[in-house]
Parts: structure tokens; sequence; C-alpha cells
């Protein structure tokens, strides 16, 4: 299995710099990963840089915490492909999901969904696995796979937990087989990697990507 | 000391509910907090209970990872004083800091100061000391002074450290006096209040505020 190919090389650290990213993107391309994962103001660094070599620049939308209003996500969309984005991951709004709101965490997805859409761009919806039950996870992956988003995302790596292993099976057992998982968060192994594959996820988000593929 | 009246009474977590923003609310209005501190998405709701009581109601921009781009924040921020907020906590781009980009520090916190500014709206900007060496914090301090911010405040709450004591002793030696001093992250006693606050602090974020004044 050629590991590589499945992971977003990702570095989303609050002090992370220009030079850090830039030494992301070298490995990237070196070692064949799908994309590397960027904070919003670093992703036109990153196109330039990876641009010709087959890696996809992802980036962040209402990150981490998701309760950002659907404006201001949308303005980070528009920027991000406009600086080069492939791809985008964002955090739905875990705080509207949790007070009832449905319609509000509905059209916040679809919200970006529209703006991905339009331009060709791969949308993956982070829901934040350890902060929901398992009935929480299966009724959000159903209004996922309603809006047809192209990946379930399980975490952020900033929650007290990542990635757990019944979670992706769960959300791949709900899911429509042509939507994808990426599972990330605390994914520091190569069995690991594999067990989660294994379980369904089709892209990992790993920032220990090197010792991994090692 | 009335600590209540130094107290921003802060709910920030990525799953509280509209329930726990209504008793946050509730809990600053009973006790004569200063202000609540809750997510975009729910400024109106809080806005809307605390009018006329003389609390504020503060959110956060950019938060927690301050790397966002500056549209994505004025969006933010132009859409909170549409809610009613009263007060900003806005994250610098710590990345672009590090990256020795001040011109987009400074560029971020002066679109920001200038939306906040025509509403006569409050606007502390978070440094994260925990990211911060000594001469990092002192030169974010004279950009603050610079601009003529309202606060500068120590940390978001979800770095690896919180507000220290011997940081806002520093900001307190650099910063003129009239612009003031939020320490944030981590304080859940009275000792650590009245602590902060001989060291020069006028503001506190607190989650643990009923267990603070009790």
């Amino acid at each position: 299995m050629n590991l590589a190919a499945y992971i977003d090389h990702t570095l989303l650290k609050p002090d992370c710099s220009e030079a850090d990213i830039a030494q992301l993107c070298r490995e990237a391309i070196t070692h064949g990963f799908a994309a590397v994962c960027v904070p919003p103001n670093f992703v036109a660094q990153a196109a330039e840089q990876v641009k010709c070599s087959g890696v996809k620049v992802a980036t962040v939308i209402g990150f981490p915490l998701g309760y950002n209003l659907s404006t201001a996500k949308m303005v980070e969309a528009f920027s991000a492909i406009e600086d080069g984005a492939h791809e985008m991951d964002m955090v739905m709004n875990i705080s509207a999901f949790k007070s009832g709101a449905i319609d509000v965490v509905r059209n916040d997805i679809q919200a970006i969904f529209a703006i991905c859409k339009a331009e060709d761009v791969v949308l993956k919806v982070i829901i934040e696995t350890a902060l929901l039950n398992q009935n929480e996870i299966k009724s959000i992956c159903e209004l996922c796979a309603e809006i047809e988003v192209d990946f379930v995302k399980t975490s952020t790596g900033f929650s007290h937990s990542g990635a757990v292993l019944e979670d992706v099976q769960l959300m791949r057992q709900v899911l429509p087989e042509h939507i994808q998982i990426k599972a990330s968060g605390g994914i520091k192994t190569k069995a690991q990697a594999e067990a989660f594959i294994e379980a369904g996820a089709s892209r990992l988000g790993c920032s220990s990507s090197l010792q991994l593929i090692r």
C-alpha cells in the first residue's frame, strides 16, 4: 500500500512560519503526499510551491471551533480559492448542532459546498467526533450525505481526542460509498494509519507523516 | 475589591449550546461581571439577554489561532457589531509575526481597530504569550501601543498555557498606562485573580468565574 498517497501532510499550529510551510511543501513533493494542509494565510505560498507537482493544497475554514458565522466562513472559502486552494476542510457549526439548530448547521455546510462546487474544489466537513455521541455522529453523517459533500472528516486535532477507529467504522456504515472519510488527529504510526484505512478512511490527516511512512 | 467588575465571564467551547450561553448571561447579570465573552454565533442572543443590565457583550475574532486572513476577520468584526457586540477579542496573526511579516501583523490589527473605533467598540488584541519569548512580547506590545488598541490580552485559553504573572508584569512595563491588560487562561482562584490585578491587569478572562468570586 502506498500510504503517502492517502496522507494530507498537515501543519496548522498557530505559530508556524513561512519557512515551516516551505519545508512542509518540500516534504510533500518528495514523498508524494496527497496534499498539504495549511493555514489560510499560507495557501498562496503553498499553491505556488507545489504547482505542477501533483500535490494538492488544502486549507481550513472556521477552524478549529466551527462557531464562526457562515458569512465569515464564506469569505474564507472565496479567499482560499482565489489563493489557489484545491480542497477545504471546514468545521461544521458544532454549537448550533448541540443547540438543535439543524437548519443553521445545514445552511452553513451548504453555503461552503456551493462555493466549492462552482470551482471544482473538494469539500471535507469536520464533525469533531470527540464532542459527539454515536447518535449525533450518525445524524450529522446523514446530513452530510444529503448535501453530497466529498468527505466527512473526524477531527480538527485541537479537541481532547482525535480519530477513533469505532467512529470511522460507524461513519462508513452510515455514509454512502461515494462519500469519502478523512481520519485525522493523533495518527502517528503506520499501524494506526493502516487500521483507519481498513476501517473505511480514504484520506488521513497527519502532522507526523514522515515518521509514519518510514 | 469588587472582583466581579474585572471579569469577562467566558464560554468559548466549540460545543457550547444556546442554553449554556443563556445560563452564562444570567450569571453575569446576577453577579455584575464586566462582560460575557461568547462565540460569534451567540452574540445576538447574548446582546438581547444582557440589554440594559450594564453587562457588556464581548466576542472573538480570528479565534483561537489568529492565522485567518484579515478579510475574514473584518467580516467577523462587522457581523459582531451588527449583532450587538460591545467588545472584541481578536487574535493577532502569530504565524505572520513568527515569519517576520510585521506589516501583515500591523495591517491585520489596524483593520479591526478601524472597524471598532468607528463604532465605539473596545478592541482587545490577544498575543498568546505562551508562544512568545520576552523580546517578542515586548515587540508586539510596542506595536499594539503604536496602534492605540484598548487592551492587550495574554491568551486564548486554547494554547498549552494561559496567563503568567511575569508576562503581565512585562506587558505593564512596556505598555503606556492608558492601554489596559486583560489576563486570561487558567485563572481559577481568587488569589490568582488578585495577583494578576496587582501585576497590572484591569480585566480578567475567566471560565470559572463563579468559583473565583465565591
